[in-house]
């Protein structure tokens, strides 16, 4: 798709300085421009990019007054950052406007599908699935079974939903992620183990985006629940019966093991271990690698470490650990004198 | 699907104390109960909720008489939480009871597929596959050349076997694992690394069950092996030509480097990390995170730690770690008397 | 496929000494060798071995004398290990040589195909697209909007390319992995996290090999890079904006956070997690679990604990940790004395 310099100013009620008829196709960085492509200049820090830039056109704060001739075609707006940030969202928009049913997806009888869909070539839907509005199902894409699926959420290909899930509107998971299999839960026997049956489900609310190759787990019995606004980060593992609360933010490679409770409005890093049965109270932060191994009860306190300690302590206690070999010097110091 | 409370009596030889023709298209706690559900009473910490439940039926142990009205319909069992366990399996193949082969998969002519098959939409079978009895197959499954599948295992959608695996009966592998990719092994030449081929497979005895999205890596010569009853959450890697002895049960995101033996009934946790040629003792046991640098040859030992630690001893040695601000306080107050 | 002694002979330059007409399906390693396979003899250690095995064919070298009678029919070259080596690729070759193009792919219109292609069933490729000679897309793959492929690449089952990434020529990606998924980044907001449109892509150089399950996401502008001869195992998470340098090697389930850039013929284990905009010098080397918080500035250095210590300096620690306890009961001593 190719825009005009014209075509631009007037989505983002901006001003043409240039030649109006300049066409784009992409967008880069002001430092890394491309012919071809539009940028834009906000901090001043870049401003002396825009002379050398080979971007085609350039959008810019109003009050930017070119010290030196410009080669770029340029676009004045009120505020040059919340105008760029509107094209890529038009952009993307554009770009993920994929619509209609594939003659090669496979869908049941039963299903039920609302207004405006895509849904693409190889996906599979089952029985007495309920899918809403705007919902864009790519590529190779599995619904099973009773499962319902709120307006605009986007399943990028790959996505497996098991069956009887509920997924909220505006939601987007992203390639591999699988959603809904079986908790890992056996009983002990004289025989081996034996699986326990895992007959619950997964709720998700409205606004959940994850991140590709994400596994979550189905209860046993009731939901794993995962709140509004959850943003999971890729290769997330969420065990059966957990619950994340609304808005929490996870880092990719971390795992949440069974049942256990992460309250609001957390902001957990990547390769964090929690381990079963534990709480984590709302607004809790942990770095990379944090180990979760009892239940965190302050609110909006940072951790690190494995078990994990209070980020400042765990620091403190850091500092002397990688001076061990001084400290047992000094010790031993001490030691002859005594003797 | 609906049960009365009178056909569910039936299955579970109950006896039904209310409305027989109480009916439930689903099972919940106790606590969660909603109408149309089905849920059990067996722990007396649990009896207060019968009082509150929403639940339509529930199933409660021969001996338990109602302090308070009851507004469900009860059913009578000489052991309530059996008669459950019973029920949700029940309930479980009825839910996953799949037959039948779809026009749509792609089935080359020299694969042999044994009696009541499922083999659903978009799934590939190669060359000289051999698939037992009752193997259910969900759509977009991938079987490569060659390999072949015991009875009654069941492949969820989207798994991937590469050729010349070998797959035992009853086993279970969740959305998205990938079995037999190749090694990671490549060899230093002077031009750049080469990849060494991987030639070898994978072999996984009965009642094997894998969680979503696992990976495990086929041998570059012999193979990688997977003995009986062995149980991975999810996102698990297992690299070329490890073996995983009988009944070891591994937590999500765990990970094993190539060569390592891990022995029979150990129980690992999650984002345990194993090094390359060690050799991991029966029964061993380890909690989350730890680090395997070296063989542990101590039967039924429990560690933590990265290197592992003896669990006591770790725990021993981390509050001492909790506290090193103090202990050099300490040795700081020692040694200005002695100056 | 079945081979002669005499075919074999022929393909590695050997001599036969035994059966020309006996034939073999498969490799195997010599102390393990079954009737019907191959193996060979270099390593002097491993003799012994050569009078027991059932292998049917086993390559030696050409001073090789037997001192006891051998049931098996031998083949004599230069060297044995090339020769076995040699041998491996061509199986390798034969095993992995699909051609065609399946009707039930979908292929755009406006996609562009090159030379002697593998496409497979319910592959999906999107508009624009183009695609390399000899390029292997194996069933179920997915190949968004204008993305390219060079010469020779692999893409095996399922592996999802999302629209608009360069991947070079002679690249091997195995099943599962995703290339181009958004990178994790959102916007504070008055009204919760806004999503930061994700418009950039991820370029892959060549002779770039994955693992099974690997995420590389989208630049948010411009590209996440992956270098020529990068090799990375399973489950690897390379965020968005990263930049991964030539010849470094990462071991499975370790990962990259957004814009981290990684030097040249790096050797990172598995389990390691480096937190966002660091740099990491070429040559660096890490242990399993690794935490890199801060950027490692030092070509050729070794890396090991979280944080990141100098390995000699991490274990000499580490050995003091071990010894807390003790430690501490010495400084007590001291105490008692001094009081």
């Amino acid at each position: 798709m190719k825009f005009t310099a014209e075509q631009i100013a007037g989505m983002v009620k901006g001003v043409v300085a240039g030649n109006p008829q300049e066409s784009i196709s992409t967008v880069s960085k002001i430092e890394e421009g491309t012919p071809g492509s539009i940028s834009f200049l906000a901090n001043p820090k870049y401003t002396h990019f825009i002379y050398e830039t080979r971007a085609s056109i350039v959008i810019v704060n109003n009050d930017f007054v070119p010290e030196h001739p410009v080669n770029c075609t340029l676009i004045k707006v009120e505020s040059a950052q919340v105008a760029f940030g509107k094209l890529l969202e038009l952009y993307n928009q554009i770009r993920n406007d994929r619509k209609g049913i594939s003659p090669q997806a496979f869908i049941s009888g039963s299903a039920k599908i609302g207004d405006s869909p895509y849904v693409g070539e190889f996906v599979w839907i089952g029985e007495n699935v309920v899918i809403g509005n705007n919902v864009k199902l790519y590529p190779q894409v599995y619904i099973g079974d009773n499962t319902t699926i709120g307006d605009n959420t986007v399943l990028y290909p790959g996505v497996k939903i098991y069956s009887d899930i509920v997924i909220g509107k505006n939601c987007m998971f992203h390639a591999g992620t699988v959603i809904g299999s079986d908790g890992f839960r056996f009983a002990p026997e004289s025989e081996g183990n034996k699986k326990i049956p895992q007959i619950g489900n997964v709720v998700i609310e409205d606004d959940v985006e994850m991140g590709a190759n994400c596994t979550i787990d189905r209860a046993t019995l009731g939901s794993t629940i995962i709140r509004k606004g959850v943003k999971f980060d890729n290769l997330i593992h969420i065990a059966h019966n957990c619950e994340i609360g609304e808005n929490t933010y996870i880092a990719a490679a971390t795992g949440v093991a069974g049942s256990t409770k992460v309250g609001k409005n957390c902001l957990i890093s990547g390769h964090v271990a929690m381990a079963p049965h534990v709480t984590v109270a709302d607004g809790s932060m942990m770095g990379g690698q944090t180990g979760v191994s009892k239940s965190l009860t302050v609110p909006g306190q940072a951790y690190l470490g494995s078990p994990a300690m209070e980020v400042s302590l765990f620091r403190k206690s850091y500092i002397y650990f990688r001076n061990l070999p001084k400290i047992v010097e000094r010790l031993e110091k001490l030691e002859k004198k005594l003797i």
